[in-house]
């Protein structure tokens, strides 16, 4: 195959003008590289951290791309071809690469990694078994630090990793309260995730909701920012925990989103607040796969999927995403 | 002794009205019941947390003392009169008590302590071995777990607990920046508390001040919040650390503090930020106090007295503490 589609971006959005930012394009490959690896991407992983690759702003976790170049996701695919033997061809791996059809990466740039192909549905690897688990996995049991019989509330809950923090908590024996926008999302989250309690916030009154917890929240898995977090810190618990773990709230802001309100609580209440980003734990897969592997086999952590088809549609499916029009993780089925 | 003198909290204070909310009174003891004790006060201790204390918001660490009662503080005195057997009559006691010539405690709910009465000057315990010292200690090295060779930043460094900061972690090895108001203040900081940097915030330009410095910020101890945490934030290392001790920029305000600008910044550098209170820590004390005696008594460990004489004076004293006219410690000394 010479002749690829790959979406190109122009310029950095205004808001969520993305189409006005981004194109589908054509190219012919050039001949591979020494050590790098091409991937037929099958799907593409839609994620809100990408927001801040497009643009303008230049305080996220890493510069803008550059203008004029491929835009970049996380894909699962197989290895179509390779100048890297660890990397062979017809292999499942996952990595950084191009919003292509054909995505070209340098391993060791991309994070590409040679997946379990034993898995029934290799899309578990952007779902039970992918980087929102990890996410979900991280983020509960250290960064939030959850125990047993204590409350945790998450954000966006019914999102990829909002669906996977559920589960996870509630596997480890965490009660959870989920937060989300809409009745069909609050559904899922009490009858298929594991969530306790249920808050619409679109349609309820959050600090309320929170004010009646038993004790206060012990945990916060924060995916949004915002009003939800002003409404959950005057809530907590004494030496309670918030995993920063997105900002959602802010992203198609060319500002940062204001602090939150009630800062104070975190030395009132002695709080701990703190972010984090799952590639800084990429190292550490080979603890977790073993225990989502066992829960996914055992059904105590499962995925839905909001599948949009074809390349040319993906911006669809990053628009469902970003505003929440999706319940569980958002892709993008690239291969026909 | 059957008279006394004490402050009453009259009215939550307007702001920085403290004449205006509290009155010195005087009062005919009752006699001492069953399990009290009675110290003759000989210093009191000015902390910008006893703020709080005197409402009206109810937000803060514990709700506001009942309105018609005594103003309460840290006292340091000699117990007069005891009916516990554990603080006999001129036993060396440190403890929360009445601003009175002699408070009167219920040594459970009070933390009294009986002091070692060798240190030359019994001040010592308000100072090297005070709260304020266990609070620079915790907070520098478990909170803000500053290492050797790192950078720490210290808001009101030429303060009570601001000058122990600079000393503790100068003494772990940490490389220290001061943050203070004014000329005097910062050379005290570089001639006397070991900063290799002093900036002067009212002078200076913050952050451009700490983006220059190599390697970004580590470890921020935070007395104050408001814009000075607006400009560490985007200045710090990736994995920084925020102990935050006090936000004394926000309590004379009936509203809370906003919350920082840049708190987009916890996600993108995955910073971690905390509050503590010693109070939560006094059970260490056994763990601390070697480590502070060993320092004071080779000199490492200096703290600068701000005295104000004469409990007619509290108001004096306490003023001097929350707008910073003071370097060091503000303590009143009460025994005439």
């Amino acid at each position: 195959m010479t002749s690829n589609q790959f979406w190109r971006l122009n310029h950095h959005p205004q808001g969520t003008d993305f189409a006005g930012a981004l194109s589908l394009e054509s190219e012919t490959l050039a001949p591979l590289a020494q050590g790098q690896v091409r991937v037929a991407t099958h799907w593409l992983s839609m994620d809100a951290g990408t927001r801040m690759w497009m643009g303008p702003r230049t305080d996220g976790y890493q510069p803008p791309l550059p203008l004029g170049t491929a835009m970049v996701g996380l894909v699962l695919g197989r290895v179509s071809e390779s100048r890297d033997p660890a990397f062979p061809e017809g292999a499942l791996v996952r990595g950084f690469g191009q919003w292509a059809e054909v995505a070209t990466m340098d391993p060791a740039l991309s994070g590409l990694t040679v997946l379990d192909d034993t898995v029934a549905d290799p899309r578990a690897h952007f779902g039970e078994l992918g980087m929102n688990a990890w996410t979900a996995y991280v983020g509960v049991k250290e960064v939030a630090a959850a125990k047993p019989g204590e409350w945790l509330v998450v954000s966006a809950a019914a999102g990829a990793t909002g669906s996977l923090v559920c589960q996870v908590a509630r596997n480890l024996g965490v009660r959870v309260i989920g937060m989300a926008g809409g009745p069909e999302k609050c559904r899922y989250l009490t009858e298929e995730l594991g969530a306790e309690i249920a808050i619409d916030y679109k349609a309820e009154d959050v600090a309320a909701r929170l004010a009646a917890v038993p004790g206060g929240v012990h945990a916060y898995f924060d995916n949004v920012g915002g009003p939800l977090l002003d409404a959950v810190l005057p809530n907590m618990a004494h030496y309670g925990r918030v995993a920063v773990c997105g900002l959602v709230a802010g992203y198609n802001s060319d500002e940062p989103l204001p602090g939150p309100a009630r800062f104070d609580q975190v030395l009132m209440r002695r709080l701990r607040i703190e972010g984090f980003f799952i590639p800084d734990f990429l190292h550490r897969g080979a603890e977790f796969m073993p225990v989502l592997r066992e829960w996914m086999d055992a059904g105590k952590l499962k995925v839905r999927f909001d599948e949009t088809v074809g390349i040319e549609n993906v911006l669809v499916g990053y628009d469902r995403m970003l505003s929440g029009k999706n319940i569980g993780k958002a892709i993008v089925k690239v291969a026909r």
